[in-house]
């Protein structure tokens, strides 16, 4: 056994997740040295704010105003960022990487643009990068992708990677209101940031699926290529017609890849209920690896919140000091080297085909139907099922027609023709139908 | 970046899940190689049955009759022990642990029984042990307590972990037959073992919750102390009333860690239907845990079968392979020294309290029911809820009772007395409801 050693720990970013990070280091600290032979030692907190009380405290001197400080601390030897966002974050990780120091985030913000830039710099000075946190908070869905199924080659990854989002659409689905009404009230609790719309429009689940493409397939998508759309149009009607089909509305992020480029998409799907993934509520995400050899399999848990992200963070830092204290190579963050992940196309996403659900409202009147089915059919559109079974409203009804698998560009066209109809009353509603989901089980 | 290094791979046992592992490495090896920067040769096979085709070339050579040979044998840096059983897979693995040589098994068996002392062994003679295939197949769980969850404290963890039973019960639950025509069926198609007893029984989700208790909680205990009930006295019935009120009978094997000692058990139980585990069905697994900071976190996949299981043994060569690339210490086993995993006292059963769904099969007249009501309550067991809502059949009326949480040592006693009755015309069946998963998140 090696003899005692202390590992020393720098936290930049004293927010929600730091504080936690103080507390796992704390509360934990005889278990974690148990485990990996050393003892993290929190040297130094930086945060701009030295004032405002976290509920913990820290040893006289030890929380800081100073980033730079911190970094150039020699006590310090893995430097956990939490400020979030791309600069200054960036700058601060690549000093600490340059003074030879390991470098432990949650930013998948920064991650999905230049993580692959700071893994090749973390893998040439020698030192460990760590991001578990993320994506899925606590549940450890990087590393079992880079560890445990080392052996194996992946072809799907999907899942509910929003805690805010989901728990707004379980909600809905509880009945506690439209989409306004509900992210009200989860803001009221805490539970949505006050501004909430990287968590509502689909940007934060869009960066972790970049990550999450670069660990499970190896390559690299450009995000901007990336089909992104949000809850906010989901209406209670559609989660009751949801449910009336089978299904569950969840914010789904999902790539596949191909020999032609990466399938890769965040948008509201309907779920099988039969599907582990319809059964994800609240604040709990869950991601789905379909792989060669393994098939499907899905991680659960937490994927935000102060303590299941500092669990993550944690055991980074743990992982950092194992490679300082067996003087060992840190392993490439990635699994692989940095530099043989390369750019792998987006597949547009007309290209792509799917089940389609789409509510109408269109005008209560003989030949809508009819109209609307021919629209769709020289698309070469099939319909699978139409349901029709509210009354008027002032004239108009809602149509919800669930289509055959068809061409996303297909789709969009004879969309496109149903809106300039004058019976056409509203933007219809389109919601991908995940049936093939239920198949992978 | 090392240089291409080669890592000697041997391995006993040529039958399923050995040739699982020869296709894995054959398929995967430019993969992993890009991991982990080496190959995975493979140089001997051993197996006692050298003429049956397995399906896979190897190439002339390979395949011997001999593992003490393959042990012996200079180019093998790690021994893939493949053969189950205790003895002489036992001597087998100290051989070659002593011989300074890696150790992979997916003997679960073994281990519950001798996994402390082969991990002390190997961690005296600076080789790693690996064991990831023993619990949930391709599920990656021992490493996600080892490595991933190192900053966390774990209180609870269960789950599926016989896909033979849960297939059955699974089936049966679709209204496939009673348990005997479905596990022959299950045996006609392969998917339960000539001899399932061990499946069956109880027994291997028992050796399992051995190896689990000792990776999540650092304690040892004694697998002839644990409750053990399988799932052969479960009928079309039970299933119908669990449906009926709510629930999923799923053989469960649980445990928690208090201060008294170890809390373990392995029996059918009735799983919420809100539950992400009444969700899993067929032949797959899901292990639940519940740690301080994350909380309820759960992981789904295949348990069994081939090519699940192989990717684990792989893992876990690769594993072997990083530290002897990287010259370090190789890792504990249990993620702590072995050393440090003392004996805990496992909880008597008769002490644990439960809610539990009994059905009795009585005399249809008047004050039966009032008269087990009374021996019930003599016990201090309350009745939530009686169902009695079929005719009667030659007399007897089957009656299920569910009771509010009771001692489980009460509740034994009271039944003593209830088969005794003359009104009684068959041994009650008893399962727990874990209603307190539901809660968990």
């Amino acid at each position: 056994m090696a003899k005692q050693k202390n590992i020393g720990v720098g936290v930049i970013g004293f927010g929600t997740i730091g504080t936690g990070v103080v507390r796992v280091l704390r509360d934990h600290a005889a278990d974690i040295e148990a485990r990996i032979g050393a003892r993290l030692k929190l040297r130094r907190v930086a945060d701009l704010d030295t004032k405002t009380d976290r509920g913990v405290r820290l040893p006289a001197g030890t929380l800081i105003d100073d980033a730079a400080a911190l970094i150039d601390d020699p006590s310090v030897d893995v430097v956990v960022e939490l400020i979030g966002g791309i600069e200054p974050a960036r700058r601060f990780m690549q000093t600490a990487i340059r003074a030879g120091k390991s470098v432990v985030t949650a930013n998948k913000a920064l991650l999905s643009r230049h993580g692959l830039e700071l893994a090749a710099m973390a893998e040439k000075e020698g030192v460990t990068l760590g991001f578990e946190a993320s994506v899925g908070g606590g549940i450890p869905i990087l590393r079992v992708i880079r560890e445990a199924l080392v052996g194996d080659r992946h072809l799907d990854v999907y899942g509910i990677v929003n805690g805010t989002a989901n728990y707004i659409l379980s909600q809905m689905a509880e009945g506690a209101g439209e989409f306004s009404e509900v992210l009200a009230k989860a803001q009221a609790m805490g539970l949505a940031e006050a501004d909430p719309t990287f968590d509502i429009d689909g940007t934060d689940s869009l960066h972790k699926l970049v990550v999450l493409v670069a660990m499970a397939f190896g390559k690299k998508i450009d995000p901007a290529r990336v089909h992104m759309e949000g809850i906010s149009n989901i209406s209670g009607a559609d989660i009751e017609y949801a449910h009336e089909f089978g299904y569950t509305i969840k914010l789904l992020a999902s790539a596949r890849i191909t020999d032609a480029g990466v399938e890769a998409r965040v948008h509201p799907s309907m779920v099988p209920d039969t599907h582990l993934l319809s059964k994800v509520s609240g604040p709990f995400n869950a991601i789905c690896l379909r792989s060669r050899a393994l098939g499907t399999s899905i991680y659960y848990g937490q994927g935000a919140g102060m303590m299941p992200t500092a669990t993550a963070v944690v055991a980074d830092i743990a992982d950092a000091a194992r490679a300082m204290l067996s003087g060992s190579a840190a392993q490439p963050a990635y699994g692989r080297p940095a530099t043989s992940i390369k750019s792998a196309r987006v597949l547009p996403m007309k290209e792509l085909s799917h089940e389609h659900y789409v509510r109408l409202s269109v005008a209560d009147k003989p030949g809508v139907l009819a109209k609307i089915a021919e629209i769709l059919g020289r698309q070469g559109i099939g319909i699978a099922t139409v349901a029709q079974h509210e009354r008027a409203k002032r004239g108009a009804v809602p149509v919800v027609i669930r289509t055959h698998k068809a061409k996303e560009g297909g789709l969009e066209k004879a969309l496109a023709r149903i809106r300039k109809l004058d019976s056409c009353r509203a933007a219809p509603n389109v919601i991908r139908v995940e049936e093939a989901l239920g198949e992978a089980d």
